[in-house]
């Protein structure tokens, strides 16, 4: 289980309960929703059979069905005891906060999961494996702690070599939480649902958990932000005939379009699929105003120009907010404007993109 | 010495002898020359009088004057023993490698320096503090180890304000090692002729190792590229009027352009300096051609141009492989192809670049 793919390859699950038979608890203390603990979210939705439990005594006692709309009778609870009750085994920080630090509210309930033997895995920045106090917590009680974004040992610089063995298709987007993981994840199902052999490579925090694997790519060292994406690649390809590669940030984030550049310009994708909220005018916690859908689709293909201009081969939009007629709208909207195969593949499906991945050429 | 500007701040120089002060030697074994070894080349040319000789046995006995055509008598000698013998109290490794990793040559003479009681300074991406036979050696003989590219420990995310408190400019590339670092030297060093406060942020090893103080941007974690690009130009501009940031990589580069882009999104410069080798078509080790010039200059302008477009204001180019009539020749094709303001800052002269940087209006 804890081993890695070859000399610079992927960091894999290290905790000692194979991915399928997790029995997890998630906190998401006083932030549960879709924008508010994306990591939750996310984990509920690709393995909701490996949820016992949400954390958050603001919404306790409830559902996760209730206030999401999907993820069954996972019950909402009140504490960490609970969650011991209810038989979990392994304690996920449920957040990926901005700056990736953990809360004294999180870290006190890392300890108390800890006291009561359980595994904690988290994304943040700060890796809790190596805070003295929750480490010998982790060993009195033989619990392990799975700093998931902390990156390989050894990583290189990357080959400017696009890959001729497999498509690569990353997910970019207008802002950051737009649905790049969410996205990738849908491709993979259906394209798999198709016969294709399709493999996700997880470039962040949730996708790891999820899969147990990939590459942490915006916990890496800026030099080897385009060797450790071509590694994650790399890492996933053999025996796919596609690589669904999950991108980061954004081209239009003044803090994250270095990783987004960094991830086009070492994986050197085959196609983009351009995602994006539509009732997101600006940039999260910034000034800068989103272009026009054919725009983006432009700054995204000249975005490495001088090295290569990959294709945007659809557009996957993220209608959770909207009502059905808005949604559907959206999508024709998109679809007429950029001129591109336009889908929000949860609410509708990803057939439309599916096909364009097919008809990549290499 | 060994404080930190601020909370989130810069690296400052951490040995006990102060810059100016400082009596290095160089260790650029079978490499010395502008290419090979473009840390010992550039602090030979910004702090002569600092550095006591160059370790070289493939090309000693010489002098640096010999090699380079400046430095003056700085002997080229064959070993660590001889620089001990000629006072050394620093002993650097003079090389900046693709990837940052030291070889065993240079590790077994660092080694030998801090058994002689040398202090270390090096900028590779591993720690050589963090070695435990070398930090054992450095304690037992009271030397120190400075890593340069040890990145702050405290980060933030980019706000995406641009200064209005000074002009910002950053240095850029065609490809690494075209100047920037040079350049922008130059252009503190020819502005503060003119009575203008101006102050060098430097983002990378050599820099930083000149002026004692920086953030090693590539060594920084991918999400914090931005981020600590911020910190660097607000570490540099108190008491200025003019930052010049020293840039890394290229937009160009498949392996480096994150770091590139990054840097911009995050210090949201006022204006570009374009950094160019005319005899170079193509990216070193990459099979990415360098486009006309023309061309380069508007991909780097509209390299974020979702954020904002940054004004290229000038052309440095790197001619020193040229004779005097191609070098000529280049700088006024450069000026004609691209419009702008072009000199060889080494060769030439910084004044049309200055022109350049004093007319931006923030």
């Amino acid at each position: 289980m804890n081993t890695n793919d070859g000399e610079i390859g992927l960091s894999s699950y290290p905790l000692p309960i194979q991915v399928g038979r997790r029995r997890m608890a998630i906190f998401a203390e006083d932030c549960f929703s879709p924008l508010g603990a994306k990591t939750a979210v996310c984990l509920i939705r690709y393995v909701p059979d490996e949820i016992v439990a949400v954390i958050d005594s603001t919404q306790a006692p409830s559902t996760v069905q209730d206030k999401l709309g999907f993820g069954g009778a996972v019950p909402i609870i009140s504490s960490v005891a609970e969650a011991v009750a209810l038989g979990a085994d392994v304690f996920v920080l449920g957040t990926a906060p901005r700056g990736g630090l953990p809360t004294a509210v999180e870290i006190d309930a890392v300890a108390e999961a800890l006291e009561s033997g359980l595994h904690v895995m988290h994304g943040m920045h700060r890796f809790l494996g190596d805070d003295p106090e929750l480490s010998a917590l982790a060993e009195a009680n033989e619990a392990l702690i799975w700093d998931v974004r902390r990156p390989p040992a050894l990583l290189a610089v990357s080959s400017g070599e696009p890959r001729s063995d497999c498509r690569v298709v990353m997910t970019v987007g207008s802002d950051c939480n737009t649905g790049k993981m969410t996205v990738g994840m849908e491709l993979v199902l259906a394209l798999r649902a198709e016969g294709i052999r399709a493999g996700f490579a997880s470039s962040g925090q949730t996708g790891m958990m999820i899969t147990g694997r990939g590459i942490p790519i915006d916990a890496v060292v800026a030099d080897f932000l385009g060797g450790a994406t071509e590694a994650l690649v790399a890492g996933t390809a053999p025996g796919n005939d596609v690589v669904i590669l999950e991108g980061q940030g954004s081209i239009l984030h003044p803090g994250y379009a270095g990783v987004t550049i960094g991830m086009i310009a070492g994986a050197l994708p085959h196609g983009l699929i351009l995602c994006h909220q539509p009732t997101r005018k600006v940039i999260r916690n910034y000034q800068v105003a989103i272009p026009p859908l054919s725009e983006l689709v432009n700054l995204y293909r000249s975005a490495v120009g001088g090295i290569y201009e990959p294709p945007v081969i659809g557009i996957a939009l993220n209608t959770f907010d909207m009502c059905e007629d808005a949604a559907r709208t959206a999508v024709e909207t998109a679809e007429r404007e950029t001129g591109l195969p336009s889908t929000d593949p949860i609410r509708v499906g990803s057939d439309a993109l599916v096909d364009g991945i097919l008809r990549i050429n290499r």
